[in-house]
């Protein structure tokens, strides 16, 4: 059934994103707090250093680690506690030699001193002394001025999606807005005669949209911005005005279903067309080998992706994760360095075949069994969304194997 | 340094879930487009068949499987082909023996049909005949009225954390609304004398707030509302106030810094304090074996958890994951079946000491070298915000470990 000349999902992925522009999205500027999961525009260089100062990372007494050298139990030293320092503010003396001043975790280190000694570690002899028994190295228990970003270093760099740490990072350094690529806006065209809206009253024969839904929120959970543009007729006109005018206000076109015969040849005739009008190289591959998933058409039109996906809620799936997500990365100029599929290793529970030359994806669910994560395959159509529903992740067979066998070690990716 | 007493990060977690009612938030009913990442309150059960009538999922013929028995290449059967079926429509008439409709992928089976014959594996014979060279069986590319989904089935279990998929699946039966648990409300404390809002010019010997950026991002990506309560001086009466009015309008207190001398003790204090007033166990544990995170506090006030989390950033993210957010999810009745930690195996760089008896987290970046992922430590003191900036992940030293060595195989946490 496999069409010989059919690309793998990689090969055919990798001509869309030879065909569109990396990190094509504008640019924008935003107030951090609003830029978690967004990807960075522009490398972000430290306005200053951090900390601005030195500091004890414990509760103890500052002091100079060469007043402590060659101290040892048997023979300690005596330190004078001259002054405190508090909190937040600074240290208006400065240490003599045997000198030392009380210092909370945090506290800024007075001049003079170039360690701390951690509170546990010191005899109090009186209010004014300490018995010191080991020696403190220099820069023992202390940050020093820019030993967490140096001012002109590069913090993050470009194309680098941001995580709640780095926001905490760009907070620290005092950078309250930055440039970040504005999120991808994804039309999600959903076609097919017999497909109603999910309120509607469904008469015998239709079914409701299922897949916009699956969509909007893979869309959303990547770092773009689902359009749904509706249910359409399977018709030529139709579906050319709504491939159109998807392309003019939005950045990537997604078009859903079209099950019925002829449909699938329809959806690449109109990608053609509209790239005679538009520019681009129309479509770049109509099948792929690929189970879920094998129809699957991609194209580009105006430097925009278009992505004609099966109708069956598991292709969908099991495409949005090969085709989708790394377009819309591509668009919104990820940097991929850091990029990491989140899998867990299970083992699996039964023998599963597969056909040569095709990538197969099977839905499994997880079960501890035994102290042992297995994995244990969904069966059922592609066209069935309680397949996924059931399942935990994916399990992928490439298309040089036959099968997997009962047992065999495996990397799930998660949902 | 680590007190014997101390417990492990799994143990004191469990003092604290142990001490919060399950599922304790209240429900409210959304449109499911609005519910992604939201927890059902209750089972979800199929108020129909989904799909309500029997499809085919190919392009061909619709047949009686019979009709098909024995054929064979040598010896094929002809079929009339008397009908077409048409998308989102009912077939008008039934078929009769020898018969067959050509229908299309979702086309509705028609009356006397029970398998469907692809497109590829007849021969034309004429306008109204096909040639039939294998058997089909019954069922054959067909989804079966109420194979997906039976009405009456449970297809969503209460507990459950809502995927792009699963509403996917609400969409396909109609159900366009349903009971959630409402996101938890978690306020956030900043404390510290030191500490001054990032938008903030800096005087010599203060810092600017990182963790409130750190961890509402982590709370956010995690299903709770973050409300930032703002920065207090290190006083018993001001953090007291701020902890009493945090727990009037949340579900779950967290109190970051209090890093000054005897402020842990504070923190602790107030806790109990005002468990007398408002009821609750107050301070169910005050120091963890873990690194970072050691200065851990958790309590409970009024069926509320209040935690106090050590002011080192990478401190803050550790205790994020081994605290927060599994009592977030226990606050929100998550139901940890389905609740993987994502993770990837990697090579450890080089060797990595760690102390007996306590839990160690090495932050780590990940790089590919030689085809496989290794796992390179970031090292640097737990004050350090970049640490976690520069990392990708968390490998953790158990308790009974002394290290790792360069080489072993580990399975990264990954951010």
């Amino acid at each position: 059934m496999f069409n010989k000349n059919y690309l793998l999902p990689l090969d055919a992925l990798k001509l869309i994103i030879n065909s569109i522009p990396e990190g094509y999205l504008s640019i924008e500027r935003l107030k951090i707090e609003e830029c978690y999961g967004y990807i960075i525009a522009s490398d972000v260089i430290a306005p200053e250093d951090l900390p601005a100062f030195s500091r004890s990372t414990v509760d103890g007494y500052a002091l100079n680690s060469r007043d402590t050298f060659g101290v040892k139990e048997s023979s300690p030293s005596y330190i004078a506690v001259k002054h405190e320092i508090f909190m937040g503010s600074v240290p208006d003396f400065k240490l003599g030699t045997g000198e030392s001043a009380k210092i909370p975790t945090g506290g800024m280190l007075p001049e003079g001193a170039d360690a701390v000694l951690m509170l546990e570690h010191a005899q109090i002899v009186s209010d004014d002394m300490i018995e010191v028994m080991r020696s403190v190295a220099p820069n023992e228990n202390v940050i020093q001025k820019g030993e967490d970003i140096k001012k002109g270093e590069t913090v993050l760099t470009k194309g680098h999606r941001l995580r709640a740490q780095d926001i905490g990072a760009l907070a620290g350094l005092g950078i309250t807005e930055i440039d970040v690529f504005r999120k991808p806006v994804v039309s999600i065209i959903s076609t097919g005669d017999e497909i109603v809206p999910a309120g509607s009253p469904l008469k015998l024969g239709q079914v409701r949209d299922i897949n916009s839904f699956t969509l909007s929120g893979l869309i959303s959970e990547h770092g773009g911005i689902p359009v749904k543009k509706g249910i359409f007729k399977d018709d030529y006109d139709v579906i050319k005005d709504a491939m159109e005018g998807a392309l003019q206000d939005s950045d990537m076109v997604l078009i859903s279903g079209g099950t019925s015969a002829g449909t699938k040849d329809m959806t690449a005739q109109i990608i053609d067309d509209i790239a005679k009008i538009y520019g681009g190289s129309g479509v770049l591959f109509h099948g792929v080998s690929l189970k879920p998933g094998k129809p699957m058409i991609g194209g580009v039109v105006n430097n925009k992706p278009i992505l004609g996906l099966p109708g069956h809620p598991a292709a969908t799936v099991v495409c949005f994760d090969l085709f989708i997500r790394p377009v819309m990365e591509r668009l919104g100029g990820l940097n991929s360095r850091r990029n990491f599929t989140k899998t867990i290793k299970a083992k699996m529970d039964k023998n599963i075949a597969s056909a040569a030359g095709r990538e197969d994806h099977i839905r499994v669910y997880l079960e501890e069994k035994n102290g042992e994560l297995s994995a244990i395959p969904v069966l059922g159509k592609s066209g069935l969304i309680t397949t996924l529903v059931r399942a935990d992740g994916i399990v992928v067979i490439p298309q040089n194997k036959l099968g997997l066998d009962a047992g065999e070690e495996v990397v799930v990716k998660l949902f």
